[in-house]
């Protein structure tokens, strides 16, 4: 099968890398020449963000599929029409790619997310401070939002369409990864907890499972198997959820592809991420999720300070340590905050597991030539 | 690094798609337009035994290693002089190539492997019936080899430079794959055992770790590192070995390379064989083999009476199966025997991992459209 990528980022890298199990053939569309796709599909420069050339890329596929969500919704459609099978289906990517039609989404469901309000303009704010504010259209990894804290803050509001939201008060920040297939059939992952390096606003550590208690998870199954009922869409999807002091759990947002927070699934898990899309993709039997022991993830990005050729200190002395996996992206260039890839490690124990993790990231350093 | 693999076919593409974990480019040389490597790497078609086709492909590379041993070995001698690095080093293909240095390498270290006689015809045969005969260079996959147990069979004798060999009388084929860097590092992978179906002469199944007493796992481990010891080359070499119904542990054959006995560590031990290579030919830390379950393997060959496009009846069903995991290599066309891919399965105990198997191979079919 001909199946084309919106995106030939590191997370289509590591589908293809996966799904090399099988015999099809990957296309992928990237504005970037040295994209980390570029070398493992047949590749096409361009920007998936331009009807025209996401019609061109897409017109002779059997599927097509993102790996990022900022792609032409309309493209997409018009694919759709022409009898291209999209997964998952363009209106979901919509919904969610407009942070206000994602909030109204959840609002429809009863998925509990943060109070919100739809504002234009500063002069219609009617929410407490703190809160948070997020652009309708165009954030990712943390770019387009920002948290309004004090009246001063109030100044760099920015002056157009957006959702601003109460701030929560997190104890800790969760995500469960969710599949459904065209048959209907559905899946989820084991809920993992991340840490983020709060000057970066990157996912950082990653653990799997989630140190929990019953009821949390209990919350976090019931908005688990809400999307899947209304969701309306094959696909894969991670729901990114704050859990509160209070113990509630929210759901802060959602992508519809691929996610960092899941790429302890690789070694973590009977099956990863990157196989549970692929039989999305396939509408094949959904793959089983257990845990094969305790796992992390620790990113590795780009050091402050440090622009040109990557070069990475104490790779092998990591290499050392057990059950430990260096996932690198192919990336030449790094720049500060840059994600060039990625180490999993597992342990017996929660304790193990952080100590390794610790350690990793002590050794480990992600600076140029 | 630049690495350069000889042959492109399903050892050299599950290599590539493991190594898509760090941040290397590919090139292989293979004579057929279509091998599995063709899509994922930078492809040359050529014979890797044609001396100058060999010499050009490999002259701008950082490294060159194999995926099948039959390579033009004088064409590695002169790239190495053209300090080219190349892994496992010539000499031991060469050895390996030929039956005959192969089994005067295992007289000289003592190492054990069955009974034998040189010989260039018939008619200098001075061994007892049923015997093996090997011929001296090009044998692959069972071909160059034929049993003799016959008077009658003689007449069937291949009349040149060849390895007789006493006939072992089998209990199990064993097979153990073992590693060592250039540092001098070395690791052994658990032992695995093998079925193979007879009228193929082809792998069948493959289960891990082997059912064998402590006596047996010790001379094993004494042919292992003794190998290690006198093999003067890092490299990943997959030992295949006779046990026989008196107890004794004889070695049948080294190969210098990943081996189809080891596909299982793909999901049944910490690291698998193609990660160990990788390691093996970087000189990095050599991976932990541990097994995190009981594995096994079934080899997806095609059915005979059919050739053509191929059709995989059963994928869907296999798929349902618990901590299973499909393998294809990515080739179009089934031929009667083809090694087309294979299916690894996990377990609890050795008793559901062979229901396991059986089930699968009940299930699946190799077939054309």
């Amino acid at each position: 099968m001909k199946i084309g990528i919106l995106g030939g980022g590191q997370l289509g890298r590591m589908f293809i890398q996966n799904a090399l199990k099988y015999d099809d053939e990957f296309y992928t569309l990237d504005p970037s020449i040295d994209a980390p796709c570029h070398n493992i599909s047949h590749f096409v420069q361009g920007d998936f963000n331009d009807y025209d050339t996401l019609v061109a890329f897409g017109r002779d596929k059997d599927l097509l599929t993102i790996e990022i969500e900022h792609v032409n919704v309309q493209a997409l459609e018009t694919l759709e029409n022409m009898g291209v099978k999209v997964i998952p289906c363009p209106m979901i990517i919509k919904t969610i790619q407009q942070k206000i039609l994602q909030k109204k989404f959840y609002q429809e469901h009863h998925i509990p997310s943060p109070h919100f309000q739809i504002v234009a303009s500063r002069a219609e704010l009617n929410l407490a401070l703190p809160f948070v504010q997020k652009i309708n259209m165009g954030g990712y990894d943390g770019k387009g939002v920002q948290i309004i804290r004090t009246e001063k803050d109030l100044e760099k509001f920015w002056e157009e369409p957006s959702v601003v939201e109460s701030l929560v008060d997190i104890e800790k920040e969760l995500s469960v990864i969710v599949a459904r297939n065209e048959s209907g059939e559905t899946m989820t992952f084991p809920v993992t907890e991340m840490i983020a390096d709060p000057e970066l606003n990157l996912l950082d550590f990653n653990i799997c499972p989630a140190s929990v208690d019953k009821e949390v998870l209990s919350q976090i199954d019931a908005i688990a198997q809400k999307f899947l009922e209304v969701v309306d869409s094959p696909g894969l999807f991670a729901i990114e959820l704050f859990l509160d002091k209070k113990g509630k759990v929210w759901v802060n947002e959602i992508a519809p592809r691929l996610h960092n927070s899941g790429h302890q699934s690789q070694e973590g898990n009977a099956n990863s991420q990157f196989e549970q899309m692929y039989r999305v993709l396939k509408n094949m039997p959904l793959a089983d999720t257990d845990i094969t022991a305790y796992s992390g993830m620790v990113n590795l990005v780009g050091a402050a300070g440090f622009t040109g050729k990557v070069k990475y200190n104490g790779l092998q002395q990591v290499l050392k340590l057990p059950k430990t996996y260096i996932h690198l992206y192919g990336k030449q260039q790094t720049t500060p905050g840059r994600k060039m890839g990625h180490i999993n490690t597992l342990a017996d124990s929660r304790e193990e597991l952080v100590e390794k993790l610790k350690k990793i990231k002590e050794i480990i350093e992600v600076r140029a030539e």
